[in-house]
Formats: structure tokens, C-alpha cells, sequence
């Protein structure tokens, strides 16, 4: 009997990982594609581009803090920034199920128009489909984003004490997606973090002065996938201090009422950024200055340990081991 | 009471173009976007690229002459094509629903792979996303694509006595995938013609020595929804020759059967090219010799007549309007 595609394989955890390694990297294998970073990298005409997609099927479509639209520019905006490109150009495809209210497709377009616009990008080219009722749940987005090459992060320059900086509270996207579709704590103010990230990441470049390492940004999975996937492609092992970590009360009492661990949590404005020692303080100085990173923290650094582990040291000297997750928390969170 | 979005909204057709250019055009207004070409062409570093992207819902999965992942590469590498570009690197974005099984859906990224290979382009990023039961019908695609310019196509260069040319027969794709469906004619053997353009369109842009005005792929909405649009933008009109086009028996079987016309019917290895008069011989002949061009025929040719109106003349001296569809014939074709 053969087998099927479950839930976990979209998760962003083991399973999305065999899936991507087993199944579909053998297939496609290419230079660009092998590194499986958040952009590939490609020559063109004597310079470079760099180029990445994403697809989206949150539900609901709108949430505290943001909409599908809003989610859809942000998250390839986020996916070439910290694969260290200035973002330019968004492509926009739309999967409509049948009999969506056209005055929520404006309102989720006018959030596209809107983000884009701020954050300096174009839409320039663009597709719509619509399915029957049942063939689709009610509007799913993918964009692929063009960006230019703004710093080489090179990832193999990373040694013992460089340090782990996020830009602030981790795990409010997804706990607002749970909110917003449990409907518990009315009163809570819980929104997602979803913003695009270019210009702090244009900031903290210029503040490091090739002190950056390598830079990705825990959506799926979050800080305890990314982390791990940087300490199995380095070789090396992570030391987070859980009391380091910023995280708002509100996504605190969520994850003990239900159960959730805060690491796994995706967010979708934040960066986890490995920075050599030497330039930790200026770059966590030149966060601090942007809004989107007034709540930036050193939360750990990286170990001569080999067994590529992330540790999470308590306050009382513990310390346990955060391992790749094996299926997502919540489904069809971004 | 608000309006909804019915299917004949992803048609293709006029409800489409409303869409696109009454709700869509308006909010995203830019110069990229404006000529909502197959493609944008983008400034980029002191030469161009060519950006698009299509999302691909066609059921079934599999069909006569493909599948839904042979469709996603050909499709956007006919969409550069047809835009003036030579087809380079893709994107592709799957979303999944659960339970899906994992052997189809081998099947279907190993026909990725060979397409994309075969067409000597890469797949260079990707994402998958995997929704519940229900939540999806088996599995979309999105690819995105960029190619580097190989032409620069002049629509604004049309004159009365271009000739209209198309590479072979049409509207096999959507036949095609309505036999499929409703699984008749068992001995008939009728195949989508999905293939991709690139090298086609390649040999014909080398033959014209700059006669091509432009040229279209006719998907959704088929030659008629092309021509229209060719018309309105290029204030003429068309005089088709119902006997120059070429048709397939069986295609012309089902359309008498089931009522369809056959100018609307969606193509994925067809290209329609308005050449020079000078040109269309030479251009002909390039296209008979390539094997995705052995029927390719001359159809028709652009007029001084100012009312944007595609004509097809029959054998008989009669005469009438192909006017831009309102619906499309079958949702999902594509």
C-alpha cells in the first residue's frame, strides 16, 4: 500500500524536511536550488539575482495584525531579505474558490496594493484562477519575489561565540492565528508580527560590517527549526538562553494553557541573525533604532559541539535539547 | 448585497478581463504591469528580464498528454516565450491537500523534472504547503518564471496585411481534457498538445529578421479570446479563414457533440503570431520545419477596419463576429 501526503509534510518540521530532501531535491537537483536557502542565487548578466516563492493558505483569511494579502507580500519579501537581497519585483497569483465575497478580494487586494507600496516593491505580473465551491477554501496566494544582491552572508565563516540576535517577541503569529480561530481571551490584544523586514535587514548589515553570518526567518517551525537547520548545514551546535528570549505574556499563557512550545511557533517578522561576537553589540544597536526591532535580544551563541544540537539553558543552570520538530502545532498557519 | 466571484470570473473571458482590469489593474497600477502582457519586462541592471507566473488547477491531475506538472513548466515557459524571452529559471509552489498519495504525486514531480529538463530550464526554488481534506482538491501548482529578452516585439508596428499565424491545430487541450472527464470515445485518441514554445518561437523569431509584430499563447478563452484582446489593443481588426485553420477531426467531433466553439477552446502548445506580410512566408516555413510547427498554417489577416472586430469568413462567402467569450466552456482546463 502506498503512502500519503499527511499534514506534517507542510508543517515545516521532519517531515516537510524528508519530503524536500528525499523527494523532491533528487528530482530537481541544481546548483541553485541545492543550498536550499530562502532565495536561490542566480547569474545574471554578469550580476546576480536572487529569486524565491512561497504560496500561502492561512485561515482565516483575515487575522489580528494582517490578512493573507498582507502575509503574502510580507513572507517573499522576508525570504530575500534575509537571503540578503534588496527585494524589487512580486509576481501574484490567485486560487479563488467560487462565490468569495468580492468585497473581501478587494479588501485582501487593497492589503497587497498597500504593503507593497510601502515597502517600495511592484507587483508586475499576476494570474487568477477560481475552482468550484469545495475545490478550494476560499483564497490561497503565492507570490515569487526578484530581488538584487545587497550583502553575501556567508554561512561557512561561522565559528564558536558568534552570537544568535531575533528582533524581537517570538511566536506571535501563529498564537494569533490560534486566537483568531479559537476565539478564546476576547479581550487579549494578541496581533501577528507579519511586516517586511528589508530595511532592518538593510540596517543591521550596514551596522555589521560582514559580521553577519547568515540570516533566516522562522515562519514554519520557527526559532527551533531554523535553528536546527543552521546547526546541521554548520556543523556546529547552538546555546539559547531561555530567559533571554523575548516573548510577550499573552503567547506565554497560550502555549501553557494549550500545550504549545513557544520555539516551534512561526512568526512572520522576525529574523534570527548569527553575527560574529565582534559586531553583536552594533548590529543589536542599529535594531534597537528601527521599529521593527526595538525588542531585539542576544539570546544564545554558537559551540565548538559538533553533535549540531540546539540547547535551551533555564535560568536554574538546566538545560534540555530542542530537536527539529516532528509536525507543526497548528495547521495552515501561513 | 455584495457580489461574489463565480467561475466564468477565472474563465479567461470577459468577466475575467472585468476583473483584471476593473478591480486588479486599479490597485496595482505600474508601468511593468499596465500592458498586461504575458510577461513583464523588467529593468535590471542595465539589461532586462522577463517575469510572470501562472497557478495551475486543471483536473484531472493526469490526462491525455500530460499533467498538471508538465502543464506548470510548459505553461510558463510559453508565457516568456511568447513575451520575446528566452526561458532561464522557475519557481514552483505546490500546494497539497492531504492525503494525496505520495506515488501521484511522485509521478507528477518527475514529470516536472523531465519537462524542465528536456526544456533546459531549472527549477531553482520552491515551496509546499499541505492543506487538510477538503481544504484543497489534490493538488495546485504555481510557477513562477524568468527569462532574458531574445526580441523586442513591436505590437505598436501592426499594419493592414500582417499576416495571422498559429503552429497547428487547435483547442486540443481543452478537448482533450473534457474527453478525460466525461470519459467518452474510448477508441479516439485525442492528446493535449502541452508542450513548451521556447524553441519554436526561437526559430521564428530568427526567420522573421524583426517581422514579428506579436505573438500570444491562446489558453484560457482559446484563439478567439487572443485575437480580441490582439484587436483591442492594436485598434484593428481581424479577418480569419474558417478553412485556413487547422483542426483536428476529433476535436471538431466533440465541438459539433457537445456544442463548443472551437475558436474558444484553450490551447497549451499553440502560438499565435501577427508577422509582417513580408515575413510570414519565411516565418511558415521555419515553423513546418520544427516539429511542434508541422501543421502551422496562415489564418487570416489584420485589417484597416477600427472596430476592434475578429471576423471568420467560411469557405461559403458568410461572414460573422467572434466576440471576446463571456464564460469559459469547462472550469479547470488549466
Amino acid at each position: 500500500m502506498g503512502k500519503n501526503i499527511t499534514l506534517a509534510h507542510g508543517s515545516g518540521g521532519k517531515l516537510t524536511r524528508d519530503l524536500i530532501e528525499g523527494v523532491l531535491l533528487p528530482k530537481f537537483r541544481n546548483a541553485a536550488l541545492e543550498p536550499l536557502g530562502d532565495a536561490a542565487s542566480l547569474p545574471f548578466d554578469g550580476e546576480r539575482l536572487h529569486f524565491t516563492t512561497d504560496s500561502f493558505v492561512v485561515k482565516p483569511l483575515e487575522f489580528p495584525g494582517g490578512d493573507i494579502g498582507k502575509l503574502a507580500v510580507c513572507g517573499t519579501i522576508n525570504d530575500l531579505a534575509v537571503s540578503g537581497a534588496r527585494p524589487l519585483w512580486l509576481s501574484c497569483g490567485l486560487i479563488i474558490e467560487e462565490n468569495l465575497p468580492l468585497e473581501l478580494l478587494e479588501r485582501i487586494l487593497d492589503s497587497i496594493a498597500k504593503t507593497a507600496s510601502e515597502a517600495g516593491v511592484s507587483v508586475v505580473c499576476g494570474d487568477t484562477k477560481v475552482v468550484e465551491r469545495g475545490g478550494a477554501d476560499g483564497l490561497f496566494i503565492n507570490t515569487a519575489g526578484i530581488g538584487a544582491p545587497l550583502e553575501n552572508f556567508r554561512q561557512s565563516a561561522i565559528q564558536p561565540g558568534d552570537k544568535v540576535i531575533v528582533n524581537g517577541t517570538i511566536g506571535d503569529h501563529e498564537a494569533a492565528i490560534f486566537r483568531a480561530r479559537e476565539k478564546l481571551g476576547r479581550q487579549m490584544v494578541l496581533n501577528s508580527d507579519c511586516a517586511p523586514l528589508h530595511e532592518l535587514v538593510a540596517s543591521m548589515v550596514d551596522a555589521a560590517g560582514g559580521g553577519v553570518r547568515v540570516m533566516r526567518d522562522p515562519t514554519r517551525g520557527g526559532v527551533g527549526a531554523v535553528l536546527n537547520e543552521l546547526a546541521n548545514g554548520s556543523k556546529c551546535s547552538f546555546t539559547i538562553q531561555e530567559d533571554d528570549i523575548p516573548i510577550r505574556n499573552e503567547v506565554r499563557g497560550i502555549c501553557e494553557l494549550v500545550g504549545f512550545d513557544v520555539m516551534y511557533l512561526a512568526n512572520e517578522g522576525k529574523v534570527v541573525c548569527v553575527v560574529s561576537d565582534g559586531a553583536a553589540g552594533a548590529v543589536l544597536d542599529a535594531m534597537r533604532a528601527h521599529p521593527l526591532g526595538r525588542d531585539a535580544a542576544i539570546i544564545g551563541e554558537l559551540t565548538d559541539d559538533t553533535r549540531e544540537r540546539v540547547y535551551l539553558a533555564s535560568g536554574f543552570g538546566g538545560r534540555r535539547i530542542v530537536s527539529l520538530p516532528t509536525g507543526g502545532q497548528l495547521p495552515r498557519i501561513c
